[in-house]
């Protein structure tokens, strides 16, 4: 039986890929800020903040103790803020680079080991140059660095697959924390999210993949 | 006579352009973390950590009670560290983040009102597809950020001039930082980084210049 850990669990994208591996028969485990909404999946969860080094260490030692390695790892945790440069808040700013770029290097850190030699890292990119647009400095600052970040990763982690899944806009809750309207044409379903994901997985992708 | 505060006056490239500005008549103004090592400098400093906002806030006022307003305004701070990213602390990280991101959002946010309308900022920014190599990730996604912070800025602040001012190699002390040799040919001098800063200036250049 094929094993994936998904970060961010709770989230649109996230919620998307575990429910399609499980229709696939995949053993999926869920980690989330608050996994307990996420009750109608059936599915291990643990609860950590993902900025916290201490939270992701005990997560990834519970990733180690249910299932020992994963075949896929997916850090699909994010967040969005539509805020001008000069009127964000530290704490805003904050929150964006913890949730779309620092947990994902500590999950990184802390997982790598719990991911098979050869298994498949997926992390969930951005247009930049698309969203380099007034409100968005912090969140295209923060997927910007999540770009170069896995770029590094890619080069530094020979024996894993690594992929970079630049996204389009996608219909997920986030739209609900900006004051902007998703675009009428091509919007993205999650689950079109999901099957780029599992797609990247049964290719072993390498490198950036643009949905 | 024109004014120019220079953040991050006593590394490489804040000190070259510090003393190009002095010797055509400039007013400078200088901030660092240090500023007690520019001794041989004559101009006005002031002590701060970039990463504060208390000191970022008190430095802007410094700014503001000295000069009023200033024509130039360079964020000329930055800092390096050849890690890989898993055996990279939090420490670290923030260190890098701090210098290259943070900081100059932070000094953004506090010093805007002392600069000219129509005056000139300037960020020192990477070829960040040139730097995303093995031990330079935080650096690498500190400088990715910084890009995206300044494209965003750019369409946010219409009534100042942005340039964020793309460098390669520039021969300063924070070489000594890396285990890595700088490239043999095409070395910039700290003084190229100074002329190209200034040429902005006198164009009222705005958006993304390649040195």
């Amino acid at each position: 039986m094929e094993k994936a850990v998904i970060w961010g669990v709770t989230g649109g994208i996230g919620r998307a890929i575990a429910q399609q591996l499980l229709s696939e028969g995949w053993q999926v485990l869920g980690i989330a800020r608050d996994p307990s909404n996420l009750s109608d999946l059936d599915i291990p969860t643990y609860a950590a903040d993902f900025a916290r080094d201490t939270d992701v260490a005990a997560a990834s030692l519970w990733i180690a103790q249910e299932v020992g390695e994963v075949n896929l790892w997916v850090y699909a945790a994010g967040d969005i803020l539509a805020q001008t440069l000069s009127e964000m808040t530290m704490e805003e700013w904050t929150r964006l680079f913890n949730a779309n770029t620092v947990g994902a290097h500590l999950a990184v850190q802390h997982s790598l080991p719990t991911i098979a030699t050869r298994g498949q890292l997926v992390f969930i990119g951005a247009y930049v140059d698309r969203i380099t647009l007034p409100r968005l400095g912090a969140y295209a600052a923060a997927k910007a660095a999540l770009e170069a970040y896995t770029k590094v990763l890619t080069k530094e982690v020979r024996d894993r697959r690594i992929t970079l899944l630049r996204v389009g806009a996608v219909e997920t809750p986030l739209w609900d924390k900006v004051p902007f309207n998703p675009p009428r044409n091509g919007l993205l379903a999650p689950i079109d999210v999901a099957n780029a994901i599992l797609q990247a997985y049964k290719d072993g992708h390498k490198g950036v993949l643009d949905l």
